[in-house]
């Protein structure tokens, strides 16, 4: 495990979605964070850029900066497309080992395979932590079922980046303010790092996707009896729906809640790409469950974050006529409707 | 890419069905082969040995009798249980090696992880290639769709391991004996060693499968206009589904061909989970590629091994009529029915 206090590197793109993995750490982590590194967003806090970033984290210019106020450990804050480490990421990176910090990054590129940085690391004494390996001993699914008394329910989008995890994460924690023994199942590698456990499915060898997910419910399993299992990509995004479907299927949910960013049309960055309209979508993901598993799509999660909040809550109303169960923007107006029908009829 | 003509390896087990690899090679393969390396069956041909196995390669006792012939690539043909590589198939590639052969293997065991094959390869300037092991360079998905010109066909299945590599070879073979400018794409690693290209899908960072059907794709509109891609997995399979959308969705044929085994009525292994009836898998499927690009299933392929001739015929029919498109067993009766349709309305 690498050491506290952590600093978070954005290159540029602190206000960017790209830089969920920082937003993440920042709204829902529990360790302790001196800094964001963003030259372009320097002298402002977290959450003056990011509102939703409540935590008064300075943003600094350079690692050196982030060094300089304590800290040990450099998280890489981005997701960037295809996961690669890019030449301004792997500057910051260098200049963390070469102020003797470990460093954390969750890319498809990993620490561990650039020599370079690893013999820098070696020279330092500092550790690489790759948040994306997995462990090495995944199988394909065996098939048992979790336990009867557990009920799985799992986030799934109509697209990429629009806020499952966040979905995942508040229905969690207002599921726990409720008294239930509930536990977020992280599948991504800033679940990881908020949770401190959990595998990131998407960098595994495709065969063991399902396999992961089953193995993450049985162990979620022994950290409670309500699971929310995060989602990922989308079934309906050309690039990651075979991740999707994997979890998905080795996960076998009882219920699932189909996150959606009200006013998208498109599959982001794929104008060519509409997206079918709700009451299709959760016709699709329940038809491709039904023969692993049934699975209901027991509510709609909008992200709202476009619209003004009459007409979040307009649409709010639309949707749950247009497609027949509770929908709600968790951030915005709270987790509670949402939650029910999360927990089903004993909830 | 190694260099033809190749020799195959199969260290006197030639006759067994663990030599599916150097069988398909013989049977499918489009690569020079100048001989079979099995002392055991040294002075007879492939052919007389394996019947299925038509074309005339000598078998010869030695790696260097296939050097001796003009080899320029070894091929191991083996696929023992465990994937390993035994002393007697370990000699054979020192042998090759040292005879100025590149060499080619798919098994578990791979051949650059062996420091000192490594090292007697870079002293003789020749190329180790591991078929299981995929480009180092894949992305995801760009979006550019193959030129309008090129029709991709893509061979899809109720379950894994009933056919469906043997059909896509079979609709390929038959495609250019009708003079098409037919190319099969192979996804998985006894398709590599058949075509001598290709990336085996199932063992890549599940967020790449989908860019690498789209390279297949890409690479395979420069060696032809119609295109069989191998399909890995089935949608409903729920150890493989991930990989399966993942492919269907990167390759966006134009049509598909849905291959199943006449009298399954379960996912194989798994008595828990019954097969949906061929309609609504077709109906799956279908609606799966939607969103992506449209693309129906045109034919289906049954594998009716397991019936009696008037049976299969039977079956067959039936089959038509419950699906509403031709049926047929492509390696008992002929591709001629399947390959009309996939081929399209100017086949």
């Amino acid at each position: 495990m690498t050491r506290e206090p952590i600093a978070i590197l954005t290159a540029g793109l602190f206000d960017d979605h790209h830089a969920k993995t920082a937003h993440g750490v920042i709204r829902y982590g529990s360790r302790g964070i001196v800094a964001v590194v963003d030259e372009r967003h320097a002298g402002r806090t977290a959450a003056e850029v990011v509102p939703f970033c409540a935590r008064k984290v300075p943003i600094v210019a350079s690692v050196a900066d982030a060094a300089g106020r304590g800290a040990r450990t450099l998280l890489v804050g981005l997701a960037p497309t295809g996961g690669k480490l890019d030449a301004g990421l792997r500057a910051g990176v260098v200049e963390a080992i070469e102020a003797g910090m470990d460093v954390e990054a969750g890319l498809h590129t990993l620490l561990r395979d650039d020599p370079e940085l690893v013999a820098r690391a070696e020279r330092h004494g500092v550790e690489l932590r790759d948040l994306r390996v997995g462990p090495d001993d995944l199988e394909v699914p065996g098939g048992d079922p979790p336990p009867a008394e557990v009920r799985v329910v799992h986030s799934v989008g109509s697209d990429c980046a629009i806020g499952k995890k966040v979905v995942t994460l508040e229905l969690d924690r207002a599921a726990r303010g409720f008294g239930r023994r509930s536990v977020y199942v992280p599948t991504g590698q800033t679940g990881i790092a908020i949770a401190g456990w959990g595998i990131a499915v998407d960098h595994l060898i495709a065969d063991y996707v399902a396999g992961a997910a089953e193995r993450l419910v049985r162990e979620g399993a022994e950290r409670g009896d309500v699971l929310f299992v995060e989602g990922q990509g989308a079934l309906f995004h050309p690039a990651y729906s075979g991740v999707t479907l994997g979890l998905l299927h080795g996960a076998r949910p009882d219920a699932l809640v189909l996150a959606h960013k009200a006013g998208e049309r498109t599959i982001q960055g794929r104008s060519d790409l509409p997206l079918p309209p709700l009451p299709e979508l959760i016709a699709a993901y329940e038809a491709i469950c039904r023969p692993i598993k049934a699975a209901p799509v027991v509510a709609v999660a909008l992200n709202t974050s476009a619209l003004h909040e009459r007409d979040a809550r307009a649409e709010i109303q639309r949707v749950e006529r247009e497609c027949g169960v509770p929908a709600g923007d968790v951030v915005r107006f709270g987790p509670e409707p949402i939650l029910g029908a999360a927990l089903g009829a004993d909830g």
